[in-house]
């Protein structure tokens, strides 16, 4: 959008990477624009969609975006989750129902001090936000670090898409870049992306079955998601998912086969 | 709205009194309903009205409220800012820009500390929100013994009425003092013992010796620290320890073996 292309350029906050906002199958065009606009309150612009109900562009979304236009048409449009997050060192899914998931469960505020650390050494990261009605998907809250869950009044938890946007959004743009940063457990080596993370997956999992262990076939979802689960937790290295290349190509036998 | 009457039965922090969000001169009934759903989102449920532009009731805020009816069923419409604050002790004004006015203009979070000493010594309180384009009149934020402003981005600071009441309403909700801090869930299961993970680990680098994968033997001890690193910090829990347990056993092929 011409003219607004220096929206950014006072928020105090340039120095290192923000977080991308994925909504998964959003359905209301009204709710892309209201998220657009409680983003750019925020700071935030890079959107990105998986598999909009209602195609995209969507005309409801300008019109509910009071001026994000530009975040809007920005946008980019993906066919799965795991495309959309594929490029990104680390991922949130924000929920409002607990899991039977082994995941760190954070506030907005705890996820947003995380967030500045991941920001502070310029990697890419992202915020998952499901559908208005069901919320995510166990699959896609799997290819997440960890969880946001907001606080809300327990007999009222219902939050509209863009509100929970906003909340999230709010709580980076208050969390101060200079918190003292966790302790750096990765040393200089560079965080394994999301897709040598697939990759590692489809090998384990090809050779598992291969194997005969994710069976029964009706139980296959529930073991690979548990599994997958425990690698995404470790926060692994490229080095580290090499070595695991080597590890699972090395028990069943097959080193002929080049991964990665 | 029947049944709901114990919405807030079940709210962390029913001791002492709350804030009354008060509309000035609200425009859409579609803002006066989202107000209502993150008003209760935040265990608030008094909302008073003053001058609403399309009358009262408003059928359109209802259909925004998404079941948070009970607080615009008991929202009290006023003829004045004035009289909408007469009985409250104290009183906020939100605003989007600076006034030339002396009074402290405080965040949110900053606020919502404030409100708890009044609500601790049960004295009643409120906030004020302006019309929808305009902001409130200098007449009435002079009727508020202190400013909130929003820290948000410089550039794109116009948040839609309901976000501004969610934003407010949020860190009084989390400035309880019992509010719930980060957590780490593990969904109920148990953490692997020390013992549990030694086991894991003898029979993986047991079965990685067979297979010649930790070799050459000079760097066997720090490829076994590499590898044992990666579980340890993923945190495991018992049922993933004996998970992986299965895992090394297929893809090694010998099932016939027993571990812990």
């Amino acid at each position: 959008m011409a003219g607004t292309d220096s929206t950014l350029d006072t928020v105090p906050e340039t120095a290192g990477s923000r977080p991308a906002v994925i909504l998964v199958e959003p359905q209301l065009g009204e709710n892309i624009g209201a998220t657009a606009r409680a983003m750019l309150n925020c700071g935030l612009d890079e959107l990105r969609l998986v598999r909009p109900r209602d195609g995209w562009p969507n005309p409801n979304a300008h019109a509910a975006a009071s001026g994000a236009d530009r975040v809007l048409e920005a946008a980019r449009v993906f066919d799965s989750t795991e495309a959309a997050v594929a490029d990104l060192r680390r991922v949130w899914a924000t929920t409002a129902r607990r899991r039977d998931m082994v995941k760190p469960v954070l506030t907005p505020r705890a996820a947003a001090q995380e967030m500045r650390e991941i920001a502070a050494r310029n990697e890419s990261f992202g915020i998952l936000f499901g559908p208005e009605r069901t919320g995510l998907s166990n699959d896609d809250v799997v290819l997440a670090g960890a969880v946001i869950e907001v606080p809300l009044n327990p007999s009222f938890r219902s939050l509209n898409l863009a509100q929970a946007v906003l909340l999230v959004a709010y709580e980076w743009f208050q969390s101060t870049p200079q918190a003292p940063p966790r302790e750096e457990i990765l040393a200089g080596a560079r965080p394994a992306t999301t897709e040598e993370l697939a990759t590692l997956f489809h090998y384990l999992e090809q050779d598992l079955d291969t194997a005969g262990f994710l069976r029964p076939i009706e139980k296959r979802p529930i073991m690979v998601r548990n599994l997958r689960n425990i690698f995404l937790r470790a926060g692994l290295t490229e080095t580290e998912v090499k070595t695991l290349h080597g590890v699972v190509r090395s028990l069943s036998g097959r080193r002929n086969r080049q991964p990665s």
